[in-house]
């Protein structure tokens, strides 16, 4: 196995996010569950845009912030994933460049525009998403760089983008790719719903060659039918190397060679926007992993980021990351 | 004179702001002078934006964030100002609505693109300003609507625009028609380098018939090429009827039928970011006004929208202002 260029490589949407304050009436008269992602087409999307407040534009897209969150640690990261030649597809590819991420996927025109999430905040800090997937989910096996998913120790794929049959393809094309190069294949479940849409695939795929299982109590209660998160953590422990799995605000549990490792959440003063808190917890157990720490240390980690995100508007770091772990001791 | 559909309506650069963070060395290779405006092409704006890092983007200019702020106390405002038809100019024409203004100025296709400003926070929350000025300073005549202008109590112009001929035509058409109506004509000088280049013009202006002056300390020093701004403050109380000036941390001076009152800044925790912060002082005071408050009480509620817009990133409020002045006793 050769030396990896980058820690970690993803796959997944290429998304930026609109952000704004709604209160609950509002999502009540739209029909979004409070809390949840929904897809929305583009008619769902102009009118919600057009009867919410103002907004504030931040890159975003699941994957691509744990990215974003590897860079701010000091990791090697790339992203794959798909936009089109217009503004929003200009401020993501400027934004994951200057995080640090190297992004190489060519942009494409006139096919749909990039894609966009609306992100509702309510007084409680909740989110509830409403993403309008233009070109993101046309990702075929074709922009899957072989160079960049054999040049990374682990290969993070998105699960969202798994609702579209070509986007399945080139999953299952990074992973034979990965496994083949002797790297190792994490996958992130996403959501509850596109893990109720996909079940039996998903759960091929993660026992055909996912070495590491992201998930919240919804989605890996979803994947395994059951309302029992104990019997869900026992048969992702079974059916992955190590599975990862997020609690909120009762912190993260991580299950690995017969072992179960609880990890607490790090205290935030304010929840101001819980948007990303999933995608930064896997950037600082991803970068603690790739940086040869033990797993209660990765998991701190990915307690610290998730604290961070949580903690102002936006799915993108503030704050240098690494900065911080060393502030405090958990890098050194 | 019939009673006014709007309180203020203001004529300005309608921009969205693209902001990022940055240290002073950066600031220094690109020859940016820390806490300034500066108009760059479209090649340095590309340049900067480039080797910045990530930014967010919000709906600013500066008096389209003052009729932002106007509504958040809860005053009919309006804006007149020039977008593209790009997804910049959706987002600024988005935002401004959903923030209660009234803006009817028809987007312009295939000229020039949405005007935009870089933003560059240092540590110490100085933001220095570089922007690309695209359609936004190609209003003219046409697009001054009169009805919009002669039904506003107060008609607010926004000195940045000045640095083109059509737009000066603008704003002489615009202060012709409201003194004309028997409405009052406010003028923020916004930039003393702006003034600079058009000293002369500025005085014809304001003593033709400007009856509200906005400026601060660089500015209105620069307008009377004084080192001494007990000086500059005396001569503009000579020359309008109403002086309105800004002084940083030092707070700001209302001059007015002879009488000088000094008006404290309100205490803010941390300065996240002071852009925006002159135009919601000018908010906060022409709802005061307008709302028939004394001027001292005006000039509070401008002391109390500048620091709401201090303690965050970005020239838009984030509290209703509003409330917030009820809650501080400053509204009834």
């Amino acid at each position: 196995m050769t030396a990896a260029r980058f820690a970690v490589a993803a796959i997944g949407n290429a998304i930026v996010d609109i952000i704004g304050r709604c209160d609950d009436a509002f999502l009540a008269k739209h029909g979004a569950a409070k809390g949840s992602m929904r897809l929305v087409d583009a008619q769902t999307i102009e009118t919600l845009y057009s009867e919410m407040g103002p907004g504030i534009e931040i890159s975003g897209g699941s994957a691509a912030n744990t990215m974003v969150g590897i860079a701010s640690f000091g990791g090697k990261a790339a992203f794959i994933g798909k936009v089109a030649g217009d503004e929003f597809g200009r401020i993501f590819r400027h934004d994951i460049g200057a995080a640090g991420v190297a992004f190489d996927t060519a942009p494409v025109n006139d096919k749909a525009p990039t894609s966009r999430s609306l992100i509702l905040v309510t007084p409680d800090g909740e989110r509830t998403m409403n993403t309008f997937l233009g070109i993101s989910t046309d990702l075929d096996h074709g922009e899957v760089d072989a160079a960049t998913v054999t040049g990374a120790e682990v290969v993070y794929l998105e699960g969202y983008l798994f609702d579209q049959p070509q986007a399945k393809a080139a999953f299952r094309q990074a992973v034979s790719l990965a496994n083949a190069a002797g790297r190792t294949v994490a996958l992130t479940l996403s959501d509850g719903f596109c893990v109720d849409r996909h079940r039996t695939e998903f759960l091929e795929l993660i026992r055909s060659g996912v070495g590491i299982l992201f998930a919240n109590e919804a989605e890996i209660t979803s994947l395994y039918q059951t309302a029992n998160f104990d019997e869900a953590a026992r048969r992702a422990a079974a059916d992955t190397k190590l599975a990862v799995l997020t609690r909120s605000a009762k912190g993260s549990l991580i299950l690995a060679d017969g072992k179960a490792h609880e990890i607490p959440v790090d205290p935030v003063a304010e929840a101001v926007d819980t948007t990303g808190a999933g995608d930064l917890y896997a950037a600082g157990f991803l970068y603690g992993l790739t940086a040869s720490r033990d797993l209660a240390t990765a998991g701190r980690l990915g307690s610290l980021a998730a604290a961070e995100i949580i903690s102002h508007v936006g799915a993108r770091p503030q704050t240098n990351l690494g900065e911080l772990a060393r502030a405090r001791g958990l890098l050194s």
